[in-house]
Formats: C-alpha cells, sequence, structure tokens
C-alpha cells in the first residue's frame, strides 16, 4: 500500500540542493507502488505547519528540468526549528494533523543537521501516535563539516566557485601588483571550519607556485606570523592573495572581522564577516601598500554558473538514496557519501544513524595543513580535486543566465489555519 | 616605410582588455606596409622607462588566441603617470631613446584618460625632438564614464557580471527571506559614476518585479527615504535586494561607507569601500532583520566567465580601430563608439579629439533615474540591455576555467639601465 511522500528544505542553501529535489520526486515516482503524491513543503517545517504545501507530482518535464540546476532553495529553506516536545506539544499535534490529512508516510528533510534530528522527532511522534511516519535526511551544505561523510553534497561547487573566482582575479592582481594592489584578501564561508578556504588552494592545479595564503577557521591567527608570511611572498612574487574564513579567529579566542556586530535582536545568532577587509587594512596600515578584499558572501552557495558535476551528481543521488533507503525500511537515517574508488573517482551512498553524525562537526584534519597553517599539501589537493569536475549545461537568455522564477502552485488550504508562536 | 608599434596597457584593467591587445597586434599586422614589429611594454610605460619589452609579433597562433580571452592585462597595467616635462624633462628623454632605439613610429596606449594624455604628450615631446610618433588611444574602463562615446569597452562584461551574480542571489535570498536574511547589499564599483549600479537593473529582464533598489553614485544618500524604500519593499514582497555605488555620498558629501580609512602613505588616494557593509549593518539596527552584504571588488573586472560577447567585439575594434586611425594619418584621437541603428544593435568605431575627451566624465544621465533615484527607468534598461548581449567559448580544464599564466618572454635589454624616481 503506498503512503504519500512530503519533501521539505531548510537551512542555508547550496546551489545543487533543488537536485536533491528531483531525485526525490522521480526516484518516488518511479516506484508507485510503495510512494503515492509526492508533496513539498514551503519554507521546511514553516510550510508543513501553516499548511503551505506543492504537489510535486504536478510539476511537468519543464519545470523538472528548471528544477535541477535552479539556484536558491525552489520550495524556500527556513531557519526554523521545532521547539522541544515538552515545551510546545501543540507544534507536533499540528504537524500529525497535516500529515494525516494529507497521508504522509515519508518525510524526507533536505537540511543541516539540527533540522534533520528535529524532522526524525516529528516522524518519531506520528508514529507514536499510531500514524507510522519514515524519515530520512538528505545530506547538504556547503560547509562541508557533516562528519562520517566523504563530503557533504554542495561542497564541491561552492569550492569550484571559490578556486575559479581567484583564479581569475589572480590575473587582475598580478597584472596591476607593479604599481598598484600587492595584497587582495578573499573572504569564504564556513564559521568553525575552514574548508571552503582551503578549497582555495585548488587554484595550485592551475598555478602551483601561485602567492597564496589560507587562513582555515582552524588555525589560530597570529598577525606578525602572518605579515612575516605576506613579506615573503611580496619578496618572492611581488604580491599576494590570500583566502581566509569568516570565523578566523586570533589566539584569544576573538573574531579577527573588523565589525562583530551582535545582531542582538536576533536570538543565538552573531553574523560574521569583514575578516577579509580587517586583513586587508591591517596590510595596507602595517606595510604601507594598495589592499583590496572581496567578500563573495552568498555567491558562493548560488553561484549556478560554476556548478560542478561531480557535486550536482551527488546532490542528485543524496535525494534518490534517501528515497531508497525508505524503500529498504530504514528510519531515521542520512545517506552519506563513501568512495569506493579514488581513480576513477567513484562513491556509494550508505546509511548512518542521524542522531550519530548530526552532534558530529568534521573539521578540516591536520595533515591537509602545512605546519604553519597557511597552506594546504597534497593530500588535501588530492582530496579537493575530484570534488570539483565537470560541469552543467550553463545557458542564457537575452544576455543573462536563464534562470526564472521556480513557478508552481500551492494547494488550497483544507484545515484550519494555524499561527506560529515562537 | 614601415615603423615599429608599441603597445601598452594603463590603469584599472577590464575583463575585455586583452581583446584590444590582440586587435592591435593582428591589424598592424595585416598592414606590413605600414607596421613593423609590434612591440608592448610591459606595465605600461613603466616598461617602457625600464626597456621592459616584449615582441608581440612572436606570439604563436595558440598564444594570440589564449590572450583574447585571458583576464587580468597581460601585458601589465601600471597606475603610473609621468611628471609634467618641465618637473621631470629626463623621463621624457628616456622615452625619446627607448622610442628612438627600438623605432617606435605607433604608440597605443591602452589606458584610462589621464594615461592617455601623458602617452599623447610623450608622442608630441618626440615628435618635436625630430623623432615624429604617432599616439592613439585605445579606450577601455569599465566605468562607463568615458564622455562621448556610447559606452566603454569593458563595461558591457562587468555589467553583465553584476546582473547574472544578482539574479542568482536573488533566488539565494528570496529563498530564504521568511525566516533568514531579508536584505542584501551588492557593492559595485565607481567612485563617482553609478553606471556598474544601474546595471544591476537589468536583472529586471528577468524578473520584472523584483525587490531591487538601486543607489547610484549620482544621487545624495538620505536614510529615512532609503529606509522607508526598504520597508515599503519588505511589506510588497518580504525582501530587498540593493544594488550600491561604493562612492556613494550622503547629502553632506560625506561617503557613506564604514571604514573610509585613508591611505595616507598613498599619494592621493583615499580607497573606497564598505558601502555595502555600512547598509547592512543600518538596516540590521534600525528594522531588526537579518542582513548580508557582498563587495565582489575585483570580481567584477576579471570574471572572463561572464564577458559580454558584444563588449568583447567592441574591445576588439576599440584595438583596430586605433590602427586604422594610425593609418589614416590620424594623430592624438581616441576611437570611440557611435551607435548606427538601435534594432539591429550596430555602432562603428569614429574618432575625437583624446584632450577633448580627456577633461570629461560621463554621469547617469537623470531620465535613466526615476524621480526618487533609487530605480532605473525603461530608458536605462534600453541602453543597457543590447551591451550584455552574447557570450564567449568558456572551457575548463581539470575542473577550473581554462586560464592560465600568459607567458611571454622579455627582450633583452640593450639600452642603460633606468631607474624611476618619483
Amino acid at each position: 500500500m503506498s503512503k504519500n511522500v512530503l519533501y521539505a528544505q531548510a537551512g542555508g542553501i547550496t546551489a545543487v540542493i533543488n537536485a536533491s529535489a528531483a531525485a526525490v520526486l522521480e526516484t518516488a515516482q518511479s516506484h508507485p507502488e510503495r510512494f503515492g503524491t509526492v508533496y513539498a513543503a514551503i519554507n521546511g517545517i514553516v510550510g508543513v505547519l501553516e499548511e503551505r504545501l506543492v504537489d510535486m507530482s504536478q510539476l511537468d518535464a519543464s519545470q523538472i528540468k528548471q528544477l535541477k540546476t535552479h539556484p536558491g532553495a525552489a520550495f524556500e529553506a527556513c531557519r526554523f526549528d521545532l521547539d522541544p516536545l515538552e515545551d510546545n506539544p501543540e507544534q507536533y499535534e499540528r504537524v500529525l494533523t497535516v500529515f494525516k490529512h494529507y497521508d504522509i508516510g515519508y518525510f524526507f528533510y533536505n537540511g543541516g543537521n539540527g533540522s534533520m534530528v528535529t524532522a526524525q522527532k516529528v516522524a518519531d511522534y506520528c508514529t507514536s501516535q499510531g500514524h507510522p511516519v519514515t524519515c530520512i535526511g538528505v545530506a547538504k551544505t556547503i560547509d562541508n563539516d557533516l562528519d562520517i561523510s566523504h563530503c557533504s553534497p554542495g561542497f564541491g561547487s561552492a569550492a569550484k566557485f571559490i578556486a575559479s573566482s581567484l583564479l581569475e582575479v589572480n590575473m587582475d592582481l598580478k597584472s596591476m601588483h607593479n604599481t598598484s594592489t600587492k595584497f587582495l584578501a578573499f573572504e569564504s564561508m564556513g564559521r568553525n571550519t575552514g574548508w571552503l578556504t582551503i578549497a582555495g588552494g585548488l587554484i595550485k592545479n592551475a598555478i602551483p607556485d601561485i602567492p597564496l595564503l589560507i587562513l582555515p577557521a582552524e588555525r589560530a591567527f597570529n598577525k606578525q606570523k602572518f605579515l612575516a608570511r605576506v613579506q615573503q611572498l611580496f619578496d618572492e612574487k611581488g604580491y599576494c592573495l590570500c583566502v581566509v574564513s569568516e570565523g578566523l579567529q586570533d589566539e584569544q579566542g576573538n573574531y579577527v572581522s573588523i565589525t562583530n556586530i551582535e545582531h542582538t535582536h536576533l536570538q543565538d545568532y552573531t553574523q560574521l564577516g569583514g575578516v577579509a577587509d580587517a586583513l586587508s587594512h591591517m596590510v595596507a596600515q602595517e606595510m604601507g601598500v594598495k589592499t583590496h578584499s572581496i567578500t563573495p558572501d552568498y555567491l558562493q552557495r548560488s553561484a549556478s554558473h560554476f556548478v560542478s558535476k561531480t557535486d550536482w551528481q551527488m546532490a542528485y543521488d543524496a535525494g534518490k538514496s534517501a528515497v531508497i533507503a525508505a524503500m529498504n525500511g530504514e528510519h531515521g537515517v542520512l545517506p552519506i557519501i563513501e568512495v569506493t574508488s579514488e581513480s576513477p573517482f567513484s562513491w556509494r551512498f550508505t546509511n548512518v544513524d542521524l542522531m550519530t553524525v548530526a552532534d558530529l562537526e568534521k573539521t578540516v584534519p591536520d595533515h591537509f595543513l602545512t605546519p604553519d597553517g597557511m597552506d594546504i599539501t597534497q593530500a588535501a589537493l588530492d582530496y579537493l580535486t575530484p570534488l570539483i569536475q565537470g560541469e552543467m549545461p550553463f545557458t542564457y537568455v537575452n544576455g543573462l543566465p536563464d534562470i526564472r522564477l521556480f513557478d508552481f502552485s500551492l494547494l488550497p488550504q483544507q484545515l484550519a489555519p494555524y499561527k506560529i508562536v515562537k
């Protein structure tokens, strides 16, 4: 007997998150004996509570094609987690009501660790109330901090964006440095981990002796050692390109960014940013040279023009594997990536317990960094290089990328309205 | 009787400046009766003084092909102008010595207004000393502030980068705004002019009703009116995307940027930057929402992945037209773009007096901006749209753009060494 499917997106987006959405849809549709209608909730669990749902099964071929390469979260990704059950049982009852009404038996949550744990709690609650729901996670994060998994879907494309952008910018800096800018800092996302920062090192595959400094979040920033290394690169090459984690901290644990403004109106959130500016001002003032800085911010995770085909395939496979796991009777698992061959590079998805992986955070290992912590090793390059291989078709309309709003119809609401109170 | 050619690059680069270099080479080579060896000076006029020259005629077909799409200034662009003749006649004598030694009869300078005027003074000096030199400018600037010309080679590609990037980022912001970031500021280059800022408005061709605020340098920033407009877009669409000129000033003429740090060790130079940060902090603090900001900086002018084919052709034609102008006996002119047909869009190059155009700066005209100065009109869109049309082939090697260092051999120095003293 088939049950219906609910798919939702949560947390920071990736450039390939919608490939996972398409995979959930296509895989579930290919098994009608197990899966009925495939719904998507708009804005993650918020859309479940508010009964804002889309019938994905109604998407036509051209919409599915668009979905597969659409940047942003096509169904809107929430940064919202349910309260603990004991604090707000009404939230869980509401979800149960919605799940029952739409006969949801499978819940695929494409989100970060925290969101997926909440999803599993929801599924467990429904099951305990006599409405069995299978919950399977769909991995995604540009930060690559998901542990156990070889890498995270979304990381390869962000890595490709960062390395490709640095390659272009290097040519600018190199061609101007004799009489103008000598130092340029490029700020990558990553609050606690430097995976995106070390991805900048991929530029070495094109220019092995590039004067590049890599400052990952895992290593405390030491101003004297940093300036000495910049001077060394100035002496050797005349200029210095620097890629730095937004979350870089000094040896006292203080963020290096100039403007660490607390957004006190937002609970539990301190916005980072400004570390590239901070370093470029530092070099300008201490060394008397002209400097620049780049903060690509959201471009890192929405740049559909630099999507890695390998990464895209991993994101698709993440969605597909989640549906297959459900078919195999799994519950409360997250399909993660296991490399089966280094050359040719290949992988498969295997399932790990959601609760186990949720509390872990994968940082850049020591052997990926040189002893001074400001460069990467060959081992790191060997790890990174396969993840950015291949490109997706990229088309233009009227001089701009062929990116349109992703259009769909919301299902008419059938339940009593529900207002979220936090 | 043929004379040799000197080509050099100066000032901020564009993504298509090297198309002009290739055009000078190819056009001159196709007229051997007039043009002998084509030299390039490394680092603009600095390379002339220091006798750091390349024989471009020795570039092979694959190098010329690479040159045509190489980002950065292949021959290095200087930010260096000669002193006034009366202050430093030795500089001019040195240039004359180099020009005589290499039998330079044509000087094509691919630079900003100031640089080109210096180039003409050099040519005039040489001519007055019995060594006639024809000087022709080759236009380039991403800022689009070159007057009389319909637009500037380099602008279309930067415009395409900005609009394309905004289009991708919009999908990110739109998909997250319900429970996360509601405001994102994107900082475009342009100290005095808002051409690159209004280029962000090209996104309206893809999403006509996008909640976009455009803040060009030509309009004084008024905090209250800005915040009111942001609130209006929040009310209408739930979020707001903002593109802003780095040189935005308030009604008192103060830069809006947070960190207007004077680099006092650099003469006559105040580095801007930080206005996007400033606006995003302002919105966060005044309106209590999460905000982000993007500073693409050099990416705007080095992004070979978003080169406009139209712009590329204009850059090529600028170099070609300069050589043709020289063949036609012109001197002290700059070939500029005149539109010959709106539909289909076509143009030709005509020559204007270098000295006349050098002192002018083209700002965004009033009729391109809405009365409140925070949006663009259809007239602006009609102007911008043709400039971003078409794409150039873009290839990858090992997962990264096929961008390598541009390799060439310096000619052995034959003259006494010369040390630049400023």
